[in-house]
């Protein structure tokens, strides 16, 4: 078996090693009723086949391959570095994380690491290799699984190693400390460095850290475990040739997932919506838009999702019936050809045991299991839609470089955040029926009716944005975009001078907001929150005022045309807005006047609809 | 003199050492006038009689200690070993506790000591060889007070030498190491040790810590301290046979009281009601029917309370005139027959000058002291009371092994704790004036005609409950009851699974509540808050619902009645299902037909009336 | 040039350094069509002189001196001494400063230096002999800043090179332990320290502190810093007789302004006020007449304030037009003789880059350097002001000492803070426009018609007030003052012991406030908050109440007049109050029958008006 499969990959983490072995056949029984085609297998196995220093046992392992293998069963099959044994924190405590005040974090939970530890990534590339050896020509192996949700819990170490990587980084990065002093600005507050020897993480400080090695350490912190993966894929490539992937934790802003997106074969996603969440299917869209972007459209894999509860927010919400069926539903209506769970056996110990299972502690006369089990055969039907792809006319613009950037101290204000701004931009779209990609600011965007720029705070080259416009192409773009280089230096001359041409305007000064604002957006009142500033001007046509002066304006640039907005506005007024723009650009829906919650994409010649409501609703064929 | 005393023991902790001796005259003179028949002595004396290592000096306290004797005021003694001196620190900084983040706890306020530590525990064992021999036989001396407030401040210590002093407790637990891998659940998360050597106390780590590792900790640490009481005890034995006891703070998560209250000849207890609280009373009641139960009734010591205000909260409410008598009352209510103050006279500096005293910063001429020496008159004429005990037909199960478990992260919600669903509980039965003891889910419940388990998360062994309720008991059990065993690993099949049986139901899945639901109970409109849940009646009778369900079922089992109840229902709701189910069991109240606010209790032949209204209030005997 | 200037020091802090040598030209040209007569240069320029230990490079420096000189803009010259450059970290990391849980606080941002490291004092010391030795006689200089916000951000260190620092100035100032034990109350709690090498900063706890130890661990932190200055200087004065300053952040708790007032020739000020808060300039009134205070009226340096928007806080408002002028004037309106801002030019990079610059990102065609430019010209016609001083009628008293003492923990109430109790005292003076000196209790007060005593904790010597109501002065004093000496003990006998004759009242108890009270206050309605307490007039008369008893006395004391206040009055009834106290001690505002929100200030024979409202207003000369 080979990841593509021909049916829908369903599935989920099978941990059997939590079980006695008798339970095992009872796995396999209930996993063939559910029409389970996929498992993935050894994600937290390292401490069990390694239980000491280079002692492995791969015994039980072997059993539980051919068990899937028997089965006709597809074994996403982990690499088992995702938590090191207790015994590497014995022998090697500099292989414990720091955080930035220097509290040392220690075994007992899961990701102890430091992920520049060269102890680590040793220990980590020996074991990928017993486990690539033993099995890459194993009959149930489908592709093989990397580490597991890298970052989600330590996602930048402060220790000495890390410090001692991150200088190397820099030296990499900036060749002569010279450079690394203008790029870093460090004539201000006497911060010049003279060798990189004297350099550090941005641990606590007695007040903000300087913004740019804030910048340069997050930027590190992705390479650092992108390191870390490529080690492990470059051990895999001796022995197999079957595809890779890592699974990714919900909009996470540690790892630029476009540099991700180059390493891996397939790319896979781990979505936890919140069933407390009304809203919380629009920022799951969003956050499958993102991930299938980061592979061009690619199909992407659902590698983990809750059959019903989680267990770690603090009020954890089941799902209600109907909801995951639904929910598994939209992940494919957004490109996912997997549909996989976290985990397949509720444990019965340890830190996740009230995280739902899709065979629950009630066993499987239960609804979750009854529910699991429907959808398995569900899929089974639609087999045709694997490998479809949408074709979308929106783009919506995201720069982890950016993400990073935006969100550091000591701006104008703290409350800005790069989801926020997101999802404030995609609501409408998404509400309206329309696809967007999610793409990087260089892409190429010819293929674009419109392009969407929630707050691109960090620019270190405008012109693909400025050419797409200039080409014809039309644009909005939203506050505190255009404001500073890749370096976290301000572009001078009035803001968003690299987009000033382009947008026909001149910013002078920001007025971030601690209340509502009345704004007048398009002939109608409405209200700004978060943000305003005086914007006057040049070319640009007003199309929208705060009290003081412009808010909303449209500026015809070559043959396109760029929209800016000076604040975030309500719902309906972005709503508004947002019609406004797709129609001057021709874009269209995939499905016109639906009823409200219910949501149509488009994969190839399939269109899926989602009733997100909980009413019955008739839609009828044109 | 000897504890217990022919009279109410009255008085406080008295700290001469913190005035000139000249004030020790007017000292004896006042405390003569105030009635006062015990004063605690020497309870933070160690840097004083130890100036420094191995050099004594207790001539001023054997003047205190004589003093006493020639006034007739009886000495409960204190060890004097609750804070080292700074000398301590000095020469071994290894003695001073750190939390899990690494912080080391530094001298400067108290308690700054490992409770593991081999060389505090020496050093207060050769201390205490000097206390108890010079004093064994002196006549001023009633009982022995042993350290003070045991975990009060310094619950857990993380550091190296409680790291290994966790080891040899694991050790002598499990016996081996597969042992504990099975009981702690460590093949989830690679969390195998392969050696006890491997494991740490459960310091900061990226996520949350494994969940047996925490419970074990919470159970080694009340032990860790329960060792430093018994070496103290053991050193007293050898030179003196009169009672000792420790006093305990309010409502205390970290000791398990069962556990220590077979250790002391007499338990202790310090209350501190918050008088801004309005029903800081039935918390209190709460508290003292808990101190009173873990020595089976015997009659117990208020070894602290305040005279008036205390310090350390963010606001610190006075007594109004009268509360404080109330308040002394209450305690006897509850089975006291001693009620004394922290502390003799306020403190003219450090960190609790502003804790009322007996004798405030105002002097003798002062409300506080006036009341004082009101209650210590009235009292000499109840001496009868002492000794007596309540008999009460209503036990609440407590375990401090649950309550551990149950307030540990990854939960369905975090807004449980032991007390809310103690209180909850406790309250109707308060407000009808119906007695109770609290038990251990393992004690002798025959006596009992109802029994009331508010949230018994963990059950080791569910046969005592169970066959209580088939020989003919009632019971009432709550949500979140009976889910794990002594492991914290899930008792499996639908929960609650050793109570399935005798309430009738079965549980497959939880749903806590962020907002308040409706509930309807005994056939009014009540409203849940907290936590809601799927409740499948096999056996049993609903006799109340969600709107999605059964919230409140009753099943005849055996020869008994057992209630379940699904949600933590509002107050008026919980006294009507109270009343419901006392009445069926048949329970009666101390007195019934009182003015609301007005308690009743019972000890032996005597009935104690407490008004705990401002108004006044008419009584008549039946 | 030397300071005092004979036209307003108009300008800023000057960053040249920041740019590239061609800016520099423009910023002159900019500097004299702004109306710059003075800049602060070279404060965070140590890591550009001093490129690596020892080795310096002041050619940059000469030419901007130079430039300066030849434009005729007189150089504020700082000592550069700051922020040390990263080099000194990493040759010697035990420079680092240390937080009470043991953090260590990195380079990166600014001041990471422990100010009682001999090591940075001595690098500092050898840069400012460098720097002074060189520019002395230096035309463009005009006085000498030296360093640069002391303890803005490090206010304490709580390292081991700290912790011999303090045990020395321990030492120095108790001279025996015998001595120190008796200060800090050590016999409670065990604390008793054997020597003087026992002793620790008050780091990390098991809970409160000795409130002592804290007390003058907060006055050597003023001190360590104070040392670090006086080491400055005295090399500086090796060299040049030229003034001395330093500048303060707003109303630091952390420095002993009294004390830092008797080192400087010139006291400056930073003065940020908070565009959002209506009512920042009352706060900012109030920070103006401490730090003019703190060197008896002489005419002070407003060092810093932002030309717009600040980047700090969480929101970060701009200043509306002709807000900056106002404010400006209102700093000159409370007796300063010099108007500067940060910075000359926006930062381009850096932690600082968004806030506010004279010349802003968007260059000098923007509102706020053409403000900036009219204020300039503005002020160029009122040299006639410089030297002037108000001649106020009413004293506020404020020590730091009980400043320190108030906010520390284990109080009746938390909710207490020094700067609230002045604001409250303060604000009705302001609005009657009444002027106000801030004195030290043992201040020089026969000049004085009336004293106002918002709450002073810490008494030493109650004989300077007492002495000063005895011949004839008003004062009135609010709750909470008098409690304790200057080692924080209690006065005994009743509160406030050293008062109780002047106020002719005794207070036994406080009851601090959660919720608000309502009390009669000269005949009317209002509401108390944060505080009541029993008050027991002994010869004074009542002239407000509590529903329990008295809350506001007044009493006649010799020749003169005491009011006494127990509660925190609403501002309605404040004002009444301060009407009548200041009725009855004939004291006169400024101006009277002036418009709300108008203020009218003296210094010498001008008064200036200002309206702080949105609205114009007519004043007419009387």
């Amino acid at each position: 078996m080979r990841w593509p499969l021909d049916r829908f990959a369903f599935g989920g983490d099978y941990n059997p090693e939590q079980w006695p072995e008798d339970v095992w056949a009872e796995d396999i029984r209930l996993m063939r009723q559910a029409g389970v085609s996929m498992v993935s297998v050894g994600i937290f196995s390292w401490a069990e086949v390694e239980p000491r220093p280079n002692e492995f046992d791969f015994g039980w392992f072997d059993r539980v391959m051919d068990n899937l293998a028997n089965a006709d069963i597809a074994a996403c099959l982990a690499t088992m570095t995702a938590s090191p044994p207790p015994w590497l924190a014995r022998l090697h405590p500099e292989t414990l994380p720091q955080k930035a005040d220097g509290t040392r974090l220690w075994p007992g939970a899961r990701q102890a690491y430091c992920p520049s530890s060269p102890i680590y990534r040793d220990h980590a590339a020996r074991l990928v290799d017993q486990v690539a050896s033993r099995y890459h020509d194993h009959p149930a192996l489908a592709l093989w699984h990397i580490n597991n949700e890298y970052g989600c819990h330590t996602r930048a170490c402060y220790c000495d190693v890390s410090a001692e990587d991150f200088r190397g980084w820099l030296e990499n990065r900036y060749q002569d400390i010279t450079t690394l002093n203008e790029a870093w600005s460090t004539k201000f507050w006497s911060q010049r460095y003279d060798s990189f020897e004297e350099i550090l993480p941005p641990r606590s400080a007695p007040t903000f850290a300087n913004p740019t090695q804030q910048l340069d350490f997050a930027r590190f912190s992705s390479d650092a475990l992108l390191e870390c993966f490529k080690r492990e894929k470059e051990v895999i490539r001796r022995h197999s040739d079957a595809p890779v992937t890592t699974n990714h934790v919900p909009l996470a802003k540690t790892l630029d997932l476009y540099a991700w997106g180059k390493e891996v074969d397939v790319v896979s996603y781990d979505s936890y919506p919140d069933p407390f969440d009304k809203k919380a299917h629009i920022l799951a869209g969003l956050s499958y838009d993102v991930i299938r972007s980061t592979r061009n459209g690619q199909p992407w894999m659902l590698m983990e999702q809750a059959p019903s509860a989680v267990n770690w927010r603090e009020c954890n919400a089941v799902k209600a019936p109907g909801q995951m069926r639904l929910w598994s539903w939209q992940a494919i209506a957004h490109g996912a050809d997997a549909v996989l769970y976290f985990q397949w056996r509720q444990s019965q110990g340890g830190a996740e045991k009230f995280h739902s299972g899709m065979v629950p502690h009630a066993g499987p006369d239960s609804r979750t299991f009854r529910e699991v089990a429907a959808l398995g055969a569900e899929l089974q039907q639609y087999s045709e839609i694997l490998g479809t792809q949408p074709d979308n006319e929106v783009a919506l613009i995201l720069d982890w470089d950016s993400w990073w950037a935006l969100e550091l101290d000591s701006h104008p204000s703290t409350a800005l955040t790069q989801t926020g701004a997101l999802l404030s931009h995609y609501t409408p779209l998404f509400e309206a029926n329309i696809g967007c990609d999610v793409v990087h600011p260089d892409a190429d965007l010819s293929k674009y009716k419109l392009v969407v720029v929630p707050n691109l705070y960090l620019v270190k080259d405008a012109a693909n944005l400025t050419n797409y416009v200039r080409s014809g192409g039309h644009l909005l773009m939203s506050f505190f975009s255009g404001i500073v280089d890749g370096n976290d230096r301000v572009h001078l001359g009035g803001y968003p001078a690299p987009f000033r041409e382009m947008l026909g305007i001149k910013i002078p000064e920001f007025r971030p907001l601690q209340d509502e604002i009345t704004v007048e957006v398009l002939g109608s009142a409405a209200t700004g929150t978060l943000w305003s500033e005086e914007i006057e001007p040049e070319t640009a046509a007003v199309k929208g005022s705060f009290d003081f002066g412009p808010a909303l304006t449209r500026n015809e640039f070559g043959s396109g045309v760029a929209w800016y907005l000076g604040t975030r506005l309500d719902e309906e007024a972005m709503r508004s807005l947002m019609n406004e723009v797709t129609a001057g650009a021709a874009v269209s829906p995939v499905l016109s006047g639906l009823p409200e919650g219910v949501q149509a994409t488009r994969r190839g010649d399939f269109v899926i609809l989602l009733n997100h409501t909980t009413n019955e609703v008739e839609v009828r064929k044109a």
